[in-house]
């Protein structure tokens, strides 16, 4: 099951502009940053409760993350929640008849397990299940 | 300063349907529901680790969920942060630059007190901040 929100996911054209945001007028407070070339980005993970703000700065125009930008402009990406088990959890909701962008997981930010799900059965949602990889099996 | 997600809010056109979707599908847990007349809204809340997902059904279609949802369709629609004095945080980003929806707090849900930011300085994401009732000053 899903219970917790892991991360909110927020593209952006530029980090350090999107970091001095978050960082400096909100006051979130940086975890983490990465280049994660499976998904095309440069990240940046900012602290928020028990679940974390995830800027996405595409790579290249032609990544995932770039094409959303071209056609939405800048804003809400993903919601991401985290899971124990993003293998069954990916079976449970394949068979409960939600589209999958992503069949099997794969890695994403921090060595954590990723599946993304469409956004076609998730309300209009682009919605990823995260295993961190320090809860991995 | 902002330093953890309150909730995350999604606009739906089928309250019911996304309830089906997030409660009975995905698992997360009903908090709360209520109709809030100020933001025009049906809403639900449920349990996501120490935040929540707020799912808005627009009251009319001339509400501003209402206005979202025919300009860009279900989906993410804010993130709001947590904050001790909404007063006072309201007036830092104001003097930070941030343009702001909300000159003034008003009632959110569950006896909150909010004001939206404007996603013109916000990267781009209509941003919250609120207050619950029970830390209220």
């Amino acid at each position: 099951m899903l219970d917790r929100i892991d991360h909110v996911g927020i593209a952006v054209e530029d980090l350090e502009a999107a970091l001095a945001l978050h960082r400096d007028v909100y006051g979130l407070e940086l975890a983490h940053r990465e280049t994660v070339g499976s998904q095309g980005v440069e990240a940046a993970l900012l602290e928020a409760g028990d679940a974390h703000v995830e800027l996405l700065a595409p790579l290249s125009p032609e990544s995932p993350v770039g094409r959303f930008l071209a056609r939405r402009g800048p804003g809400l990406h993903h919601v991401a929640y985290r899971v124990a088990d993003v293998e069954a959890e990916l079976e449970r909701l394949r068979a409960a008849g939600l589209a999958l962008i992503d069949e099997a997981p794969r890695r994403g930010i921090r060595d954590s397990r990723v599946a993304f799900l469409h956004p076609s059965t998730g309300g209009g949602v682009l919605t990823e299940i995260v295993q961190p990889a320090e809860v991995a099996a």
